[in-house]
């Protein structure tokens, strides 16, 4: 089934074979992205449409000493299958050595770890830039997606390639696709491009200074090994601008490529899921009923997203009954989240959405553009928690430290969902605020709560003595456990504080904890430097209170088990009961 | 002197003016700028190319129904004094009350408060959007320069606005300057647009999916008043590019764009500053005698900036001589810290250089690009300190906060000139950290210093007892002076420490600190949020140690006065030797 692929240990074996067998081998890699992606799923759309290129790229140019660097680098699985990593697709006993992302670690043909978009141009320009001071003459290739571009950074990227002066290629993948629809003012002059073969006057690239060559054939490898060798060892900066079908070789994939982008595991003849969605109900389901009842009501409300719908879930058909209170800025949450200021600026209400991970690219737009200007923005994120992502690009665990320490942001951290339902709608509605709020990763609970967030206080859920456990957002039930644990443990109740407000300090209740406790203990689902946990410790340092924080350290970690790490850490229930036994 | 000027008192008066008067108008205005900036300095060139513009923006729109978004603002003067605030130009007594920058707590006129580049066409779009939900029909003008066109906000802002199909103008500010020269593939399109009126195919505008009109006569307000004219109440988005001359009427000015884009005070007949600019030797002809003399000896060496050479002092002529060495990203901090990652894994040395407040835009490239692929790049920031930039939109003191909670990041904080010196030089070589060096901003002061930093700890500058100072960076000196009180006041001397490395925490040595001593201070030139003092106070949490941390508050300070600050904060010397009085 994989004859030739089991051959192909790196590169050079690829420039060994015949066009007809180069066909023969497309089919195989084909069949080992089905093999893994059926099995542990990951991404689809991307990796199937870019086989051909990638087979040319590997027959055309020297890696490693020419150097390829991908856009997310989502679509690298075929480069990683032709440099010695085929194992990690064909044999489900190697699936875990792969880690879905280009991964210096894993292979000296990859040069970066990278998950976020629009990067590839300026990592490669760096590359490009050190060539020239040493005087080596290798090619670089940034490869990045039509999406892609309309990410600041690309189109910085792309003017700033325009003015070099020595080889640099950029491989443009124009799939008409980012993972939704395309959105901007760029698209239609691809469209343009792509319509008259790559001879249409209105040119982004030429405009940035570029030269320019077009191939629509991008997933034929004979199409592909002409192009890339008409711009193999270049003297100059110039875009190929290739033409592949996303999803290629899957018919659900080529007719439905936004659910295909990324796939569950599931079943080659149906194309539906192996493993069960989880329930029904959860706190997506609750914010995209949310979001359409809102808008029904309100015509000054609007979502908006730097192309990720998906965050929450958002499906096309909701999308379209939204119409003018859906906007999708592109790869730019630089711009989402500064267009939501001036919505707000102007009488709008903007609830902006994406995944944590993505928000701090847009860190100096919520300081500056939000926060100085105190605009009420509502901005709510998914995978803020540890238990959500586990790849190192895509940790939601920096979320809360890296937003609670900018002035105006009020950070809420709800426990469940009568609490997130009521603290999104307060939001949204609120005109004081700038607000984030944190998805719980922990799945849909349900308790009684007060809903007056108007003061921004921290509520004690059980009052009790000596020791007082503040659980933040997701950790609140944790904090529960904890609670029973030390009663069962020590014989007295401790007093639970669902702190609510992860980005303030509510210092007339940590006053009076004084009277009747001696040790605080902090519960946070993130990592502790820079995050809540610390402000307590600040709070009581030079107080006769002894405080502990529990939460994440400060690591880049990688493809981890959830269960596993808070063990590690000594943040299970018993684990933490111990060490209560020595601090008190 | 300003008898057109005087009756001013809002656009309304500016529409009943002739053309002759609005010529009388221009030129009074530009000699209101005169008053103000050869007394108290500020935005020079920006303001002196736009008063034309900004006189036929008032004459023919609306405002604030029709609502204007000056990017970055710092061309706002012209703006202003039509918007009832001529007081502040004319009249010393004056001129405190204006911020030098669009202020909604100024006027109506004033939609934001903004100081960093590349963010007018997203906000003003949000605007534009919150008008759409609403029904309203005004017109939304956002005013940007070519420089900041490079940002990739502002280019994602443009193809966000390539879908509109509402009201929405673009005016663009073309001087042919950054503050340095612009940078970029886009600026020869820019050029090409120029010499052809207008006519190029080669439109970047066009591309982005935007309407486009091109005006020469920028400095001309009959012109600029047809033009606009032209493209008010349009039902599309549209560029209007104009051409204008960069500190327009004074002859210095014209001359040399760069040095006077903003100016100290200075002597109107020679053109000379009237303040002295400090000694000659300083924190920054350091950096840039590093610069030249490691460039020279090391090819792999190269100095990359996002369009702010200025941030250490590097002249054109320094610029020319780095050659190849020196990398000009355009304002693109995303850009210039992803380039300088590829740079540092291909083997180069980068150096990368700006104001503190600036490189937070880059905070996601930090992460991603630099830190999690552990790239070995220098990062070296000016005005980190509380004590320097005082602008709301300027602040150095998120720093510190900002970016110690990144993994694998380390943040130096050096006390003096050696230490400094060292840092850098060391920084520089070292292949296995990505650093930031934070600039001290108390001027130079000299100590023997240790240089090894190999392994990243703490150094006791004085070993005492019972207290224990932890005084970081350029608050090292106040440490000294601290120290010095409590030995005079308790008669005992207490242990100070140089901690240098602000971003991890030396637990050996915090550990040993608890044989004889009972409290400890941290001194911090930074915001305590997510600072260094807080994880000193987790440290010692659980611990019987006191710990009283000493920083800022986080607060977006404006215009403030630094040592009036450290009062209010009760952080003098003598106020925390009282506040000691009651901890021990």
């Amino acid at each position: 089934m994989y004859e030739l692929l089991q051959t192909i240990s790196g590169p050079e074996d690829v420039k060994k074979l015949s066009i007809d067998q180069l066909h023969t081998l497309s089919t195989e890699m084909r069949e080992a992205l089905f093999n893994r992606l059926t099995k542990i799923g990951g991404h689809f759309g991307p990796n199937f449409g870019m086989v051909e290129a990638e087979i040319a790229m590997h027959y055309v140019f020297d890696s490693p000493k020419d150097k390829f660097v991908f856009d997310v680098s989502h679509q690298a699985y075929p480069h990683k299958m032709l440099t010695g990593r085929w194992q990690g697709y064909v044999d489900d006993a190697h699936f875990v050595e792969d880690s879905g992302y280009t991964n210096p670690n894993e292979s000296e043909h990859d040069f970066f770890n990278v998950g976020h978009t629009s990067t590839s141009i300026t990592l490669a320009l760096g590359l490009a830039k050190a060539r020239d001071l040493k005087g080596t003459e290798e090619n670089i290739v940034a490869v990045i997606g039509d999406g892609s571009l309309s990410g600041g950074q690309a189109m910085a990227g792309l003017n700033v390639a325009g003015e070099m002066h020595s080889n640099f290629i950029i491989l443009v993948n124009d799939n008409e696709m980012a993972i939704a629809e395309t959105h901007g003012g760029l698209y239609k002059s691809l469209q343009d491009l792509r319509i008259s073969k790559g001879t249409s006057p209105n040119n982004i690239f030429k405009t940035l200074g570029l030269d320019y060559i077009y191939e629509e054939n991008g997933n034929d490898v004979e199409s592909m090994i002409a192009v890339l060798t008409k711009v193999k060892d270049i003297d100059h900066p110039i875009v190929v601008h290739i033409h592949t079908q996303k999803g290629k070789g899957y018919a659900f994939a080529e007719q439905n490529k936004e659910a295909w982008h990324w796939c569950m595991p599931f079943d080659r003849k149906t194309g539906l899921p192996t493993v069960d969605f989880g329930p029904e109900e959860n706190y997506l389901t609750l914010t995209q009923n949310y979001i359409l009842d809102k808008a029904k009501m309100d015509p000054e409300f609007i979502v908006i997203t730097p192309a990720m719908p998906g965050a929450i879930g958002l499906q096309p058909e909701q999308r379209a009954q939204l119409k003018d209170q859906y906007l999708d800025t592109g790869i730019s949450e630089e711009a989402a989240v500064s267009i939501a200021s001036g919505v707000a600026r102007n009488g709008g209400k903007p609830l902006v959405i994406t995944n944590m991970t993505f928000l701090q690219r847009a860190y100096d737009q919520i300081s500056q553009d939000i926060c100085i200007n105190n605009s009420p923005v509502t901005m709510v994120m998914n995978f803020s928690s540890f238990d959500g992502l586990t790849d190192v690009t895509h940790l939601g665990i920096f979320g809360l430290s890296t937003f609670i320490n900018i002035p105006n942001l009020v950070v809420l951290a709800p426990t469940c969902q009568e609490e997130y339902q009521t603290m999104l709608d307060w939001s949204v509605n609120q005109t004081e605020d700038p607000i984030l709020i944190l998805i719980p990763g922990n799945g849909l609970t349900h308790r009684a709560v007060d809903t007056n967030y108007v003061d921004l206080k921290y509520r004690i859920e059980q009052q009790g003595e000596k020791i007082a456990i503040l659980a933040l957002g997701d950790f609140y039930q944790k904090g529960q456990e904890l609670a029973q644990a030390i009663e069962n443990e020590f014989g007295f109740q401790p007093t639970l504080i669902n702190p609510r407000i992860a980005s303030s300090v509510d210092e007339d209740l940590l006053e009076n904890l004084q009277i009747n406790h001696e040790l605080i203990i902090t519960l946070e689902d993130g990592v502790l430097d820079g995050g809540f946990g610390e402000k307590i410790s600040r709070f009581y340092g030079a107080k006769p209170m002894k405080v502990k924080n529990y939460g994440l350290q400060k690591v880049f970690y990688d493809r981890y088990d959830p269960a596993k790490l808070l063990e590690e850490l000594g943040m299970t229930t018993p684990q933490i009961i111990e060490e209560i036994k020595q601090m008190i």
